[in-house]
């Protein structure tokens, strides 16, 4: 019954957003897409561009989990040292990808423009492409890590063409939520026992408030769907114990 | 003419972060707030609500960084499981905090929800208390270990209530920002001479795609507020001399 579940951890390498220039959205994206390709986001780590902080990380992350994905830090300025530092923690060379280069020398430009952008084609010696739909320069897989752009939407695309065989997912995770104008605290007891009935089953209550009063949403999330339906059925009979009512999830 | 630098690190405590249910919108507020602090926030870490992870990052971070800020966990039901985390990292009992408990019970309940409400009174011995200016349970400080709620609004309220002193901040940390419609690689080599002479400052570039075109803006980060127009006109000079524009940044 028990089937070997996928790990994984999102790296996000970028200044802009520690300074709080950015709001990061890349998270949420890959958190979504893995459900999908039964592959369960573990952790994710936000650091700055600084050579030996990559290094560090990268290292101890992809001992820790099953897959590793990086965003940022791979464009042509000073600042984008990432695949340099994967290389350094792997301890490979860096080399020109040839078919990166076809992409970047496809477009013309002057001398200067053309020796920064070439950066963007070097790839640790034993990497394997992760491509870009955009038609822009492809990211990289190096072992268990890949490597990819920080810009919400290159990012998507490079992580639409990585399949599920290449991750070796299971089961997709799925979720279902139920809302209800109750506080967490009236429901806290019934739903510890549901946790308790349910060990492979994730049980969140999420408290929300609104001009039109507060309650909290609960969220259950597995891989066995017949399972989902039971709990939801037990945590709507839940909330009317308590004197509410079930319905949607509450934004 | 350095100061010391005063370091930080988010620990986001949510499994629904990290399943995608959830945007986390609390680490680019607490950085836009560290900024006026004088406090670099130099990490952030997205961590599920397991009880040996919670210990084991906060361990690792509060050794690492001067201050460690904590959001989500410290509810009412089975998967808030913060405050008994941070009470095991630094070997401390738990205890009922007074002033916590008397928040609580200023709101009438049912015995059994009051039970529930209760565990948001718990806090490790030696704590002092970080306010909660909505009124509700406050938050803590157990060492160098700031531990906040999650929901959004709460947490706002919480950090504004941490003062400059209480963290030993620094001189503010001011940004600056031009945009223009050249690619990154047109100026990337100017802009590492930029970076090269004003090693104190930080210098980033961020590329944008958008629907009237593509282009960089340039990003600039320190406490030096003459030193930062300084290096504004050099920019403006660089992109002028790329054949650009240079403009207010465009989002």
């Amino acid at each position: 019954m028990t089937q070997k579940v996928v790990t994984a951890c999102l790296i996000i390498i970028g200044n802009e957003i520690l300074s709080g220039r950015t709001q990061d959205v890349n998270l949420q994206h890959l958190a979504i897409e893995l459900n999908e390709l039964g592959v369960r986001l573990r952790e994710a780590r936000v650091i700055p561009d600084i050579e030996q902080t990559i290094i560090n990380t990268v290292n101890e992350c992809r001992e820790a989990f099953d897959h590793v994905f990086t965003t940022g830090g791979i464009g042509p300025t000073h600042d984008d040292i990432t695949a340099a530092s994967i290389a350094k923690a792997f301890n490979a060379e860096l080399m020109i990808h040839p078919e990166i280069e076809v992409r970047i020398r496809a477009r013309e430009a002057p001398p200067e423009v053309m020796e920064s952008r070439m950066l963007m084609a070097r790839v640790p010696v034993g990497s394997t492409l992760v491509d870009n739909p955009t038609g822009g320069p492809q990211g990289f897989q190096m072992g268990n890590v890949f490597v990819m752009a920080g810009v919400p939407m290159v990012m998507q695309a490079m992580v639409s063409s990585i399949t599920k065989e290449r991750l070796g997912g299971a089961d997709p995770v799925r979720s279902r939520s139920v809302g209800c104008y109750l506080g967490e605290s009236q429901i806290a007891g019934g739903l510890a026992a549901v946790q308790d009935e349910h060990p492979d089953v994730d049980v969140g209550s999420y408290p929300f408030y609104r001009k039109d009063g507060f309650g909290t949403n609960l969220v259950i999330r597995g891989t066995d769907e017949s399972e989902l339906e039971t709990i939801v059925e037990k945590l709507k009979v839940l909330i009317v114990d308590e004197g509410g009512e079930p319905q949607d999830p509450i934004g």
